[in-house]
Formats: structure tokens, sequence, C-alpha cells
């Protein structure tokens, strides 16, 4: 039989393996860890410093004002094999605050998707991610919200965590739809069109190779109910698929890539730097990447939204709106009156000639250039129905 | 005092707390979670399954034999930002076996970037990142070489493992470049030249904000001897950069979305399916993806690529090379002859045109078709030096 003193010193020896390991699966970050992370950033160059190679962003021209990215708040509504890796990107970037609302649990059968480990199998979503999260980086505020939008109760609360859930207790800067069905979306839509957010859709396809991102300013761009994207990706009207025994394929590459666009995109809109893209998408069989610009439906059903397109052209009569969200002119040239949707392609080879980069001298990109109507391919421009732009914008995102 | 059995039962407390926590970090992988990942794939749908989602490729008509992926061995030279998110995506797909190369450690500097933790910050990184894909998927054989491939005996073990590293003691299927520095690329290059073995370069600029991968079958298409991408990507010739003190920008988006298309090209290559692409490039301002196609030099320094370069013409003079891996004739009707390096920009709108995918009737892209030299923009057709071409390169890159 062990004495007293044997057994004393086996606790102590669990104690401190215990202590050692702990530090994976604890709420509280250790001490250690969360010193390195201080609320403000810290430009100095050395290994110990998370944000350096962040804050050199600034050194290299990129970025004005690094920091001000503390000062954000966005909301991700789904956390699944899109949202969780978005939500881990802002985190290591350093966003001030998150808002997480998913009522999933993790599957065994989300193991080929980044993000969540085999362990968490079991768990809800939103708390899974907020753990992780919360031990990338301490100093950023993430709140979880474990619970279905689509709801009545559940709508209010959403709603009311938009326009108060910022670290001020504001409106949250940004929005992101990182939902996999139709009706998260649509009130996704109705929330942001209701209070006049800016958003992000996102998206991907059934079939696992293509998907795309959306950035929706109600009242300037289409609206998810002035033409829905998804729909239109996934080549199958999403109300008419039954969530329970569908098996959509899917990979961690499409998914990490939609991840990737949109909260690069994010980072531009909310730093003001470089171009956010309006619609971008991604097809994997070959690599190709059509960008393209919603205007909004005059008579979308949203009686929000067409709210919204008045009040927007107002301040565009009065001047008053955002520049870094205006469609510039060069861009809106192409956009024939009659295009009901302004449904319009950037065309990569296009887009790059109108920049301030130091286009090669050297190279000629050989697009003609001598009229407006060439430098982007325009979608139709006749009284096409709705369904028809649908099966226009079905067979774009299939090219 | 406490007694013994008070002391005996804190023990047990003890030991069943390290129990719980020990899952997360412990080499060995849970027998629960082990049990769920079988070294055959199931396509069951169900909740348990880690690989339903991907066995669904084959019911949507993606890939037709997803389970080979278990046949096959990948090698990733650097598990950095680039190279460790495609560690992880390999092994969420379910691939047979990685060889991991790196000699770096982890730092708190890296935290801006996907895949590592906080706390591993001070291990190496071939050993950090081990641990956790063998937690993600325990039937995955990870083996990891923690040393320089640069140095002359170590270059003689990276020869030796792609030579006899596969699951059956055979050469490696490819070989992933996830490097931050030119003699790493040099290295790898020398290596496949040598063994005639086809492989992925990878790299991210300094700015963060633009990268590229690039695909590489000795004799075929131009080695990174020919013309190096990455010298161009960045603007700087990265012998002179001294990386001590450089402190580049990085982010955790650029970082995954390079990743995820050296993966989903990787994926497409060894499973047969979509276009794979020779050169993708990303420039994150502007959304824009360069592609193009890069043939050998034939006066290139590295005489194992001039010998592989005759092999191939021989081979194709044959008829028995790899239909997978030929250059369609579509594409190479627009190099000139005297394009040395076969240069051509593969313009996303003229490569969507001519594919096997439902193009929409109703849609125009209305770039001109009357000659093949408007298709893709061809970089010049003179007697350019290196030296120009580099610039055009680069400037292409900075586009």
């Amino acid at each position: 039989m062990e004495s007293l003193e044997e057994l004393k010193g086996r606790i102590e020896a669990l104690r401190s393996l215990f202590s050692d390991v702990k530090l994976m699966t604890d709420d509280e970050t250790p001490a250690e860890t969360a010193s390195s992370f201080s609320s403000t950033m810290s430009d100095e160059v050395k290994d110990s410093n998370p944000y350096s190679r962040l804050m050199a962003l600034k050194r290299m021209g990129i970025v004005q004002n690094y920091e001000k990215i503390r000062d954000y708040t966005v909301a991700i509504v789904g956390v699944g094999g899109v949202g969780s890796v978005t939500a881990e990107m802002l985190t290591r970037c350093g966003i001030g605050k998150l808002l997480l609302f998913d009522y999933d649990k993790v599957e065994l059968a989300n193991m080929n998707r980044m993000f969540y480990m085999p362990q968490q199998a079991g768990t809800y979503k939103v708390e899974a991610a907020a753990k992780t999260l919360n031990f990338i980086n301490p100093t950023v505020d993430i709140k979880s919200f474990n619970m279905n939008i689509t709801t009545v109760e559940n709508y209010e609360t959403f709603q009311k965590e938009l326009l108060h859930g910022s670290l001020t207790g504001g409106r949250v800067d940004l929005v992101l739809s990182c939902v996999d069905n139709y009706e998260g979306r649509m009130t996704i839509n109705q929330a942001c069109n209701e209070l006049g957010l800016p958003w992000f859709e996102s998206g991907v396809s059934e079939n696992a190779v293509s998907g795309h991102i959306q950035f929706i300013n109600p009242g300037e761009t289409a609206c998810f109910a002035c033409a829905p994207p998804l729909i239109v990706a996934s080549s199958v009207d999403e109300k008419t698929l039954k969530k329970d025994g569908v098996c959509a394929a899917s990979l961690p590459t499409t998914m990490a890539i939609v991840a990737g666009f949109l909260v690069q995109n994010v980072l531009k809109k909310l730093l003001n730097f470089g171009e956010v893209s309006h619609y971008l998408g991604y097809n994997a069989m070959k690599d190709h990447f059509p960008r393209m610009k919603l205007l909004p439906n005059t008579s979308c059903s949203d009686t929000n939204c067409i709210k919204q397109q008045e009040e927007y052209k107002e301040k565009v009569a009065n001047q008053v709106v955002d520049e870094s969200l205006k469609v510039s002119e060069k861009e809106s040239a192409v956009v024939h009156e009659d295009n009901i949707y302004g449904i319009e392609l950037v065309h990569d080879g296009a887009a790059s000639k109108d920049d301030d980069y130091s286009a090669g001298d050297g190279v000629k990109y050989s697009l003609p250039q001598t009229s407006s109507n060439v430098e982007g391919p325009v979608v139709s421009d006749t009284n096409q129905s709705v369904d028809d732009l649908r099966n226009v914008m079905n067979n774009l995102n299939n090219l």
C-alpha cells in the first residue's frame, strides 16, 4: 500500500501534467498567450508579436490604417464549411468583435471541411467555434447565438443584435451570410433591407466545385430577393430541396477559397483598399472566375428594397452617397438602360486595364478598346422575364 | 490533514479530468475517433461517416473514383502559411500519405495565418503539423522530416524519399513547393528535373495581396530555372532578400486561397477531373486571376531540364505522352513559334468558350472570335531576352 507521501506526490504529478494539457481545452486562455495579444496592435517586428505581419501591410503601402480593424463588428450567420473558416480568418486578422449565429451540431461528416476537429462532434457549432477562436486570439470579442434566426422570436433577437451588437452598442458594420439554405438567406436579406445594413452573401454548389460571394448594399445593388444567385449557382431551386436525406458533396478547398474571397473583400471594404467585388464566382473545374454586378430590381417583392432604392437614388441625387460604395462611372457606362437587372460581367482582362497599378508596358491586352460595349460582355439588353434572366445566370455560373 | 481515502478520491477525480482533456493533445488518437475513420472509404450517407461528403462527388458525377485518393503520396516542402493549410486540406480529403519537410519553428508572429495555434509556438512546424493532422484523420500516413532540403546531405535524403517514400515504397505522386525562398524552390526544381517528377510551385507576394500556383511537368512545361515565377510575382529577386530582419506582410485569406487553388489542382490532377491550370495567379486588389502556360526554355541552365525536354519530344513523337498532361491543340494554336517561352495568357472569357459545359445560349460573350490571335492575349512574339521576358511577366503579375 502506498504511503501518504507517495499519494501526495502522484497528485502533484497529475496536477502538473493536467495543467500542461489543460491549455488546449480550457475556456480560459493561458495567461502567457493572452499577454502576447494586446487589444492595441503593435507593429514591432519580432517573432512574439502576433500582429507584426498584419501591421506590415501599412509599411507595404496596401492599407493605411490596419489597426482600425479592432473597431469593427461583423455578424456571421452560419458557421459551417464557409462560416467557420471566415470566422477564423477574421479572428486571426484581429477583428474587434464577431457575432456568430448557428444552431447545428458538429458531425464527423463535417470533417472533410476545415476548422472543426473530430472530438468536437456532438457539440454545438457556435460553442465549439467560440472556444477555438478564443484560443486563437483571446482579444477578439466573440458572442455566440445558438439559434435559428428564421423563427419569429429569434428574428427579433437577430435584428436587435444587428442594431445594438457592436463594440460600442451600435449597429454591426457588416453581416456575412454563410448559410446553406434559402430561408436563412431570405431572412438575412429581409433584416438588412429593413435596417439598411450592407452584407455579403456566399455559397457553394451542391457538387462542391463552384461557389460565389456577392456584396449587397440595400438600395444600391440587387438584393437577394431581386435575383437570388444561389438558386442560380447550384442550378437547383433550394426551396425544392429537402435538407434531411440530402447528401451534397463538399470539398475543403472550395469552401476555404470562398471563405478567402469573402474575408478578403470584407477587409477591402472595412479597411478601404483595393476594389470590392460585387459578385465573384469560382468554377473549380476550369479555374474560371466570373465577376459581375447586379443592379436592383425596381419591381422587387421586398418593399424595404424598393424603399432603400428610392433613398439611394435621393442620396445619389444629393451626392451624399458613400464614394467607396458608388458604382464607378466607367463600370456603369456599359449597363444598358433596358437591362433591367444591370447584369454585367466584369471581364478580368478589361478590369485590369483601368487601374492605377503598373500595367506592363510591354504587354498588349489585345482586347479591342474602341467602344464601351465590348469592354465587358453585357448580358442581353431587352425585355427578358425574371425566369429568362435566372436561366442566363444559371448558365453563366455553370460556365 | 486529509485522510488517505480523501487523497485517493482526489487522485481519481484528477485522473478522470486528465483523460478528458488528454484527448486533444495526446499523440495517440482516441480509439473512438480512429474507429470512425477507416482506411477504406465508405459512401454511406450518415452523420458519423467522415467521407460521405467526399464520396458524394461520385454521385454528383464530378469524380469517377474518389477512393483512389487513398493510394496517393504527396510530398509537401514547407509547412508555413500555404503548406500547413495544404497539408490540412489533403488530410481532410483522405490522401494516402504525406511527406512533410520543414525546419522552422512555430512563432506567435505566424498566428495571422491559418492552422497553427498559439500554444504550439516554439515547437517545430513539422512536428506540430503532424500531430494536428494525425488528430484530424488518423488513417493518413504522415511522415515528417525536420530538415532543410537545401544542404548536400539532406538533399540526398530528400531525393531518396521522393523515389522510395510512397505507400508502396515507390516514387511519390506529386511534390508541392510551399517554401518562401529561392533556394528551396531551386532545390525542388533540381530534384524533380533529375527524377522526372511532376510538381506544383506556389507563392505569395511580400505585400500579401497576390499569389500564384504553377504546375511543372519536367520536359513539357517551363521549369523553375526556365523562368522563375516567384521572382516575377514579388517584383524582387529573392536572392537579394535577406531572410532575417525582413518582415513581409501576410494575410490568412491570400494564403488559404493559394493553398485552396493548389490542392484543388492537385485533386484534379490525381483524380483526373476538370482542367489542371498550368499557371494560375491571384491579384487580391482587383480579384483578377491570370492564367497562363509557360513552355520550357530550350536553353535552360538546368541540363536535366534540357534532357527532359528531349525525352518529352521523343515521347510526343512516339505518341506515348500522358494525354492528361498534353497541351491541347487548341491551346498551343496561339503560341507563336518564335515566342521562345511560349508565354501565353489563357483568357478567362476565352477559356470558358471552349468547354463541354452548358454555355448559356442566351449569353453573348462579346469578344471577337474572328482570328486566333485575339482569343488569348499573346505575350509578344519576337526575340526578347530573358530579362525582357522577366520584366513582362513581372508587369503581368502586378496587373
